[in-house]
């Protein structure tokens, strides 16, 4: 049945047809379908579905299975099929998500769905609900979850335990329960396992890890996902300014987060906006709208390097054979310039680089640039000779040098500039360093190739 | 301290002065220094050390302190410290390392150092380490631990909560425990927290979730991360042919696996080859050898370019003002193609498109293309006016149109079809595809030029 329906969806995925289609299989073979399936198999089916398909399938569903299949859609996903359902049964589907997942859903919904749906919560989960929302976009607030497992110092092992087992479901992760005080501090945690070791009657403040890593609630959640990944923790505690407990955030949800960056990353360095959607199910219109902005820039950069040229009107008029190099040289800078900037927005994505690294990188750069100056020139000597005879070759090779390095110290400095700025160091896109490292390379070109044939 | 090793460290990495002077810190200044530290700071600022001054701190540590400290410095840092030891001293740190951590550094030594630290391993020890390193380097044979919680299906929920007490730091996690048979094989999973909740006298075989999602050893470790992240699970068990349990891949290990992919995508699409250090540490020969191999090429793909030009010679030297435009028309083609590969080649890392979606993506960036082309063709008009006259700025416009077109199907295309060819589809780097554009940019402006100006 997979199969089937993985066909029909590559055939018609927009079209209203397969709903219709689905309204037809009988109840035993939609069992027998879903029997050989776990959840997230059944949310990957329907993610594959046009709307109103994927909510008649969502429909017919066992009632215990639905509320799982909506949790494991993605966020989109699971805004657009909301749209097909009557308001009492949104509330339903998203009062059984956990509580960050639904937060996260809320505020991708348009405003005038948001109020509606908040307002058909039951009030407990509302509060929790709305004081999520209340946190700025990009902090620590929006991405962790309101639910987990704290005992008190004076407790015994047992009672703790005791704590545990009955309260488990609240915690989204069992194998670390927090310890707080009675007004809520965060004083440490506790692994499970060393609960389950303990003699019954100890204390549990005698099993408290020493001082605990926590995040501030109002920081950003990148911050969240260093912390994790530097201390090789499962599950980091969100604290507000006064070290009171409000939430957890796990490596789960860090590497959700890890990967959206990457990919926003991957679409700067291209030149493209970052795109929510995935590449499917963004429309045309969305695509043209991340594309243009840079590339109606980019032409305005271009026709400097053509406003270049046209100095050296005369130089070209007398040895033609210049324009043959051109590309070869400006396509060499803007190259080298790539590779630099590419390196550079990584490290700094990762980490890897700090600012008081700069100036030992941009040493490390010019040297390594010019060693791939020297070894360019060279290469295109041969070219050069074969295109346009000696002279065209030395200047070709000399330019060569020159706009390697020229073009990777840009695509290494842009970046920190950038950031200086203010800008996501990823700005420097690939199209756009090497725009730049054009006009540069245009100019140092004809200057060497008229002083070089004498023009 | 931290500041003053901070400071010290940016001044001189290379120096074996550190060194010197960290043997004159007094013990209590050390354990003062140590106090405010988690073991995984400890071991940040390790990294920040020259190899000998790293040793010599490593060295100082306390006996307990120190093990924990090593298994926290990456893999590369692991390797360099270790040529610092005695042979003896070498097997007891490698000895203290999970068993993946050991593979994967004695996997990183020389040839003629493994066999050494291998001789001097427990028994026990050696005997798993190198069957680890029998699986195929990128196989989840390679990233999994042997270290996990296996309970019999007949146990009762009492006996297999007493296993967990009594064995619990053999498991890398505890959060989920492992039902096998008598043979090993793998019959399902049980979560922790349901065998605290159940009676002490019920079966572990009623508490088994449906079957388990598991991995074949052999299998491409990027599909453990696909499957970890498909089923939002925290640990994946490994199995062999036979369905026999021999480890489990978690979250973690995932979680740097997917980081070291994207950051190898960056680099590809960068025309940079792979790089495992940090950019901090890369010698500068290093990143000359994985820049100049793709800079090279292209230098040959840009001199096609230039022959192309040079068979336009004579409409050149009639109208030199075509020239003025030629780093614009091809640099347009290269930046539409740049952020359409880079759109492709995320998409098809992180899953988002499949082979079935080729065709429609064709489609719908053939729509996106035209209208960007469109755009551009007028934004470029004016220019073309300013720069060169009336006909240029038509033969520039009806170029642009044309070659954004051509320029983003190739960006689009291409990495599907490296992907056939065997290739990582991010070779279809932002300069590979600026390059290829080039050529089809260069003829197709000439061209276009020399008919509408009828040259």
């Amino acid at each position: 049945m997979t199969e089937t329906i993985e066909e029909r969806k590559s055939e018609e995925r927009k079209s209203v047809g397969i709903g219709g289609l689905l309204v037809l299989v009988d109840q035993a073979a939609l069992e027998g379908w879903l029997a050989a399936l776990a959840p997230q198999d059944v949310a990957a089916a329907i993610e594959t579905l046009d709307d109103e398909a994927g909510a008649i399938l969502l429909r017919r569903l066992p009632e215990k299975l639905a509320p799982e299949v909506f949790s494991h859609l993605d966020t989109e996903h699971q805004a657009r099929l909301l749209n097909q359902f009557a308001p009492e049964e949104k509330a339903r589907l998203v009062g059984e998500l956990s509580y960050d997942d639904a937060a996260a859903l809320i505020d991708e919904l348009p405003d005038e769905h948001t109020d509606e749906i908040i307002e058909l919560l039951e009030p407990g989960d509302r509060q929790v609900i709305e004081s999520l929302l209340s946190y700025p976009e990009e902090s620590v607030g929006r991405l962790m979850t309101p639910e987990y497992l704290a005992v008190r110092p004076d407790w015994t092992v047992a009672r703790a335990l005791n704590y545990v087992r009955t309260h488990s479901e609240h915690g989204e992760t069992a194998n670390v329960v927090f310890v707080t005080d009675g007004t809520g501090h965060l004083l440490g945690s506790v692994d499970l396992r060393d609960l389950l070791l303990a003699r019954s009657w100890r204390n549990v403040e005698s099993l408290i890890h020493q001082e605990p890593v926590s995040i501030d609630v109002n920081a950003d959640r990148e911050e969240a996902a260093h912390l994790i990944r530097h201390y090789d923790i499962e599950v980091l505690p969100v604290v507000n300014a006064e070290g009171q407990m409000l939430g957890i955030v796990t490596v789960d949800d860090v590497f959700d987060l890890v990967e959206e960056e990457s990919t926003e990353d991957f679409h700067r360095l291209g030149a493209v906006g970052p795109i929510e959607q995935s590449l499917l199910d963004a429309s045309p219109g969305l695509l043209y709208r991340k594309r243009i902005g840079w590339l109606v820039i980019l032409v305005f950069v271009n026709l400097f390097s053509g406003a270049a040229i046209a100095m050296y009107e005369a130089s070209i008029a007398a040895v033609v054979a210049l324009v043959f190099f051109l590309p070869l040289v400006i396509g060499s800078a803007g190259n080298a310039g790539s590779q630099a900037a590419i390196l550079m927005v990584r490290a700094l994505a990762t980490g890897d680089v700090q600012t008081k690294d700069w100036f030992r990188l941009w040493g490390k750069e010019f040297v390594v640039a010019s060693s791939l100056g020297l070894v360019l020139g060279a290469a295109s000597w041969l070219g050069g000779v074969w295109l346009g005879g000696y002279e065209v070759a030395t200047a070709v090779s000399l330019s060569m040098l020159v706009v390697v390095i020229m073009g990777s110290m840009v695509g290494m400095i842009l970046p920190f500039l950038l950031m200086r700025l203010d800008f996501d160091p990823a700005t420097a896109s690939s199209p756009l360093v090497t725009s730049i490292a054009d006009i540069g390379g245009t100019l140092v070109y004809f200057s060497v190739a008229t002083a070089v044939l004498s023009l």
